[in-house]
């Protein structure tokens, strides 16, 4: 706000809450807002929940995820197949491909992807924590969910040397159309890939 | 998430997240793998900011404004004129009219409008302590900032009859075109009012 209308610790609220992704500037004045009127049933909550997700909240030592637990809950789960490791950037990767709901595999998290204009090399990521565990032995397939960008490409094509040596099968994701996807709105990539990866009916 | 991906303060962030307006199921989701991400610079900034306003949020006995001191940052506020009051509904009102920035009037927040129909009336409104100030004297002009509805139309008129006995001018906001409107989207209510008030050119 421009003139000072509230106390000093709401504007820090709205300055904080508008840093959140998905809020702007004025939906963080909303939530503020509401928020403070809110005192009992959501600012309270919230502000211990804050404390105790900051209290608890660590870098896993096996998967590289962010949990409030190490290891963190998908490393604990025994419902899934350890055999199997999905490799992915970012944590983000992890929870958009538990959304899929029907991943019942390992995750490894490298926490980024290799970049030389950026100064990341393979020691900035967690890569020597996943030949530990591959070198452990029990993996039979590394599933490479890297990002169809350049760099998450040079990633997949790095872990797959690192990787030549170990009786595991490497595999990625799939290229083609997206589900509901028009071809007219795809790009030349994404249109080649699905041509040359084209299933009989 | 219908399966357990994280621990428990994890997920709790993101259903309280997903309780702020602006922010659903899948924004809060995103917004607490921000804040677990950055646990220093976001996380234990806000949880503390949290806290601050909820030991200090209160509402202003003189305005009704909600604010973290009382009475509020707008009632201390010697630059305004305490001859003009603006009544409006709720915080939110008051607020917006403070984003136009010009506006140099103290404020009455009502807390609500008259609705026989979910049971408020005049006593659970903030209406008697408006009466208090006026009867104190100083001031000489009510706006009615009030919602263009019938609830906050019949609010109106119940406030203007309250004050029929003093020696104030009422006044309430102009109905008319917004700025930017296209005539076509307009509702014939809101087009026979800017009829009404037509102006000379
Ligand atoms: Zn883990
Ligand atoms: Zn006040």
């Amino acid at each position: 706000m421009s003139r000072h209308i509230a106390g000093p610790e709401i504007e820090r609220l709205i300055q904080l809450l508008a840093r959140l992704p998905g809020l702007g500037p004025r939906s963080a004045r909303r939530a503020a807002l509401h928020l403070v009127k809110k005192k009992e049933a959501l600012l309270e909550p919230l502000g211990k929940a804050f404390a105790d997700a900051a209290q608890n909240v660590r870098v896993c030592a096996t998967c590289g995820n962010i949990d409030t637990s190490d290891p963190c809950t998908v490393c604990c789960d025994a419902t899934r197949d350890s055999g199997t490791l999905i490799v992915v950037e970012d944590v983000s990767d992890l929870w958009a491909l538990e959304r899929v709901g029907s991943v019942r595999a390992a995750y490894h998290v490298l926490g980024g992807r290799l970049s030389p204009l950026d100064g990341v090399g393979p020691e900035d990521l967690n890569i020597k924590q996943l030949l530990t565990r591959i070198e452990a032995g029990g993996v039979k397939e590394v599933i490479l969910a890297l990002n169809a960008t350049v760099e998450g490409q040079t990633t997949a094509h790095y872990i797959t040397d690192m990787l030549s040596g170990f009786d595991v099968r490497i595999t990625r994701l799939a290229h083609g159309v997206p589900v509901g996807g028009e071809l007219d709105y795809l790009d030349e990539g994404t249109l080649a890939a699905a041509l040359q990866a084209r299933t009989a009916l």
